[in-house]
């Protein structure tokens, strides 16, 4: 800002770090009822949630806020009334105007309606999960496409109606921009697996070994005391499903959850967790209240989480100094297994159906699958009831494999029985820009290896921080990538990267 | 209600379930906070807790509150404006009444500084209190009694300023009437504390042997199976200090302390706080928001847990029927130790300075104490640079004893850093009200030391919910005393309960 901040952007500052903070405690009540709340508080919970967002909507969208935004800036041009504003006032003024804008559109009764019937729907989904009942959801399934449909004319889109709702998880993407990389992606991953199919598989079975829960926890508090989280900020608690959830740059929670058979597992979320968790904790304090203090998109974030999970939880230089604590943790199950195939174990590729369990040249496929589904199912050249059958022609045509129950196919995620559709492709994008990061990470710190190796992370933390925690919402994914790399977000390091690893793990 | 609710009594109860949901995310910040939180957290916290808090605060005094109530009733004479209301919707009328009033009263920039000052003050008396400096604490001990007196003027009082502030914690109780309740109590605690200094002391040393913090758990454990909580609705945790808070009738949770050389005082402080925590769990979801579903006083709160703790939990036949799974979770400390000397172990009687840790004889005592002097301290006729001396003085009068230092005198509460001043009184009223309770219920079950001792408690719960738990705010602590026992609240119960137990435990 220039010495003198106008008046009325103090206010909405005020205002904004106001609704910062109530949603600060809605996290908080998420947060709870996946840990320690008590099963019979479900009921107060939902009314507590269901008060809390209520609130925020109502201070998002009040004429408090649009009163005070509209002396900065027109609300239909986006353009500031005032001069001479810093940079970071004019992302913040540009940020709060999208957010107002479109907040704005959506009717409350709709957002109730919504929320109403998607509550319900994740509840049926997963009866009908557990049942291997698709034709349960269906109807559920039907209604939330109708209304995402409906969403889509009421937030207005140019080209595809996806893109109306994919720009509310990746503001930098379209649907023909995400069409264009996947596509490029797709042939080539396709390719990549089969020839890995076709090599010598690797024999991991002793990842699969059973691992008591106190031996577990042991392992956690190892690997978190290896990893570079802020201490006082972070806790690490268990849950029915791993997850990060941030409170305020100066509280930022992750979970794991412990399977008796799959110590990896356990591994593999607490860092993927981490580096959710590593950028929240980054985000600059100074700027609570204002974007500049929220993590910029899905994509972003998730290429955090998917950089500490995949990029370094499963190199070799990590391995190279965090194996020997697992092997002493695990002499039964670890002794004689050597470095070298410990770390081509945990790097075997297999097609399989379920997209969580996925190795890092799959995963991208499960992606594109459900992108090319959900597009079609909104723009209604799919019907719900032809979904199982879609599905399962895609998997066969990506994976070379067909799920033998729809529970192990197009019932396997809660995203869509929650409404979340718009959602999936950012998970592949994350990858991506992961892989673009570490492109310019590796330039920088041609040594990385041998720092890691050594057991000093905190460098990439710090080298993530300077790049992207420290700008908040300051640019979206696609900034992002062409400041750090000079090229825009795109496919081309992401397979560079699985290439030159599976090569050497498959001898290809 | 009659039939037809009045839309104003709808309009007021969806109003209040609002403020109630509120509070209740309130109770789960401070849950967290001294549960699980970061510690890094804490001024991230102290922002949500204030934010809510002055939300709360607003709502309670909004326009649109006094707007429906006073549809419904006077807010100048209390008396309705509407015929033909339900005994309860009178009662939840009367209690939102005198709560607006009061709330109204006090102007927020009063509540604000007030809050300002004893978020500092409780700071500064944690340092005086480990330092054993009162000099530290006084001026802030001074500011927070001239705005209590401030306090008083603004809430106004009829005969003592100390009523007004008493009134906030027992709505039943006067300055005078609590008076004429201690001074009766007074001399007759003080000669049965005299007549067992003489008698032969029990030698309880083996209850302080090293107990290690997982044998401690299991013994948590063992004691939640065999209390009547509800399980689905509660939960155990660890804590600097024990407490218990309730978010809902669904979701109530208590912590417990675990010190290495005080087994008993963690089996107390759960079967204390379990006490609190039964009561909340008891109230009727049904009259969710109003006045009914809520506690009545501190008075009848702490009669529950004191109740719970000490009527039963330092009773015979309780033990006769737990002795045996603690003495088997701790052989080494309790093999050689029968029944009959561990009971009059848990209940030996000594004089000693920390009120918390007090026996059931002497702890009254050191209430009165803290009346006599914080009475004093707002009617000003005691400086707060006499405080110690007044303190040491009434030490030696009540126990025949004198604190070493501050910290074990009068800097060993954090009450009055934190302003509540009036509270002290409902601790002992609340052991008054729970032998008037035991009484009426030992006359009800004739039988209950069989059935305690063959393990079972939930009768006790049944009971306490009939004549308590299920009746909100409808009856104060007072009425609830003549309902039940056909007395007003006095001391006799309590005396005779002391001295029956005593004399056995005591030979005297």
């Amino acid at each position: 800002m220039t010495k003198k901040e106008p008046v009325a952007f103090t206010e909405l500052k005020n205002f904004s770090a106001k609704i910062q903070t109530l949603q600060s405690i809605l996290h908080l009540l998420q947060w709870d009822q996946e840990t320690y709340m008590p099963e019979g508080a479900i009921q107060s919970r939902t009314d507590q949630i269901s008060l809390l967002s209520s609130m925020i909507h109502d201070h998002k969208t009040s004429n408090q806020f649009k009163h005070e935004l509209e002396k900065m800036v027109s609300l239909s041009t986006w353009k500031p009334k005032v001069k001479g504003l810093s940079k970071e006032s004019l992302a913040i003024l540009k940020n709060w105007t999208r957010q107002y804008v479109k907040e704005k559109k959506l009717p409350t009764s709709f957002v109730k309606s919504f929320s109403e019937l998607t509550c319900e729907s994740s509840q049926i989904w997963a009866t009908a999960r557990k049942e291997n009942n698709f034709k349960l959801f269906a109807p559920f399934l039907q209604k939330i496409i109708t209304m995402s449909r409906q969403k889509t004319e009421i937030l207005g889109f140019e080209d595809h109606p996806y893109d109306a709702l994919l720009e509310s998880y990746e503001p930098a993407m379209t649907t023909h921009r995400v069409e264009t990389i996947f596509s490029g992606l797709k042939n080539k991953l396709i390719k990549l697996l089969r020839k890995i199919q076709n090599a010598k598989p690797i024999d991991n079975q002793f990842l699969y070994a059973k691992v008591d829960e106190a031996t577990q926890i042991n392992i956690c508090k190892a690997l978190l005391k290896k990893l570079p989280l802020e201490k006082g900020y972070t806790r690490l608690d268990i849950s029915t499903h791993p997850f990060s959830i941030a409170m305020h740059p100066h509280d930022s929670r992750i979970t794991t959850r412990i399977l008796p058979h799959s110590f990896m597992s356990n591994i593999f979320s607490i860092l993927h967790e981490a580096g959710h968790s590593m950028y929240e904790l980054g985000l600059p304090v100074k700027h609570w209240g204002t974007p500049l203090c929220q993590p910029s998109s899905l994509t972003v974030h998730e290429s955090q989480s998917r950089f500490w999970e995949t990029i370094i939880g499963r190199s070799l230089p990590f391995w190279q100094n965090f194996y020997p604590t697992i092997q002493s943790t695990l002499p039964k199950q670890l002794k004689k297994i050597p470095l070298s195939l410990f770390y081509r174990s945990i790097n075997t590729v297999t097609p399989s159906f379920i997209r969580v369990e996925a190795d890092e040249v799959s995963y991208c496929l499960h992606i594109i699958l459900r992108f090319e589904i959900e597009k079609e199912l909104i723009k209604g050249t799919l019907q719900v009831a032809d979904l199982p059958y879609a599905w399962n022609a895609k998997m066969k045509e990506l994976f070379g494999i067909t799920p033998p129950t729809d529970t192990q196919g197009c019932l396997q995620d809660i995203h869509w029985s929650l409404g979340d559709f718009g959602y999936f492709p950012t998970y592949a994008l994350g990858n991506l820009l992961a892989a673009q990061l570490y492109t310019a990470l590796k330039k920088q710190y041609p040594t990385w290896e041998e720092r890691v190796a050594e057991g000093d992370l905190d460098f990439i933390r710090l080298w993530m921080r300077a790049n992207i925690y420290q700008w908040g919402k300051m640019y979206d994914s696609n900034q992002f990538a062409k400041r750090i790399t000079g090229q825009p977000l795109n496919e081309d390091a992401y397979f560079s990267y699985l290439k030159e690893k599976y090569n050497a793990i498959y001898s290809i």
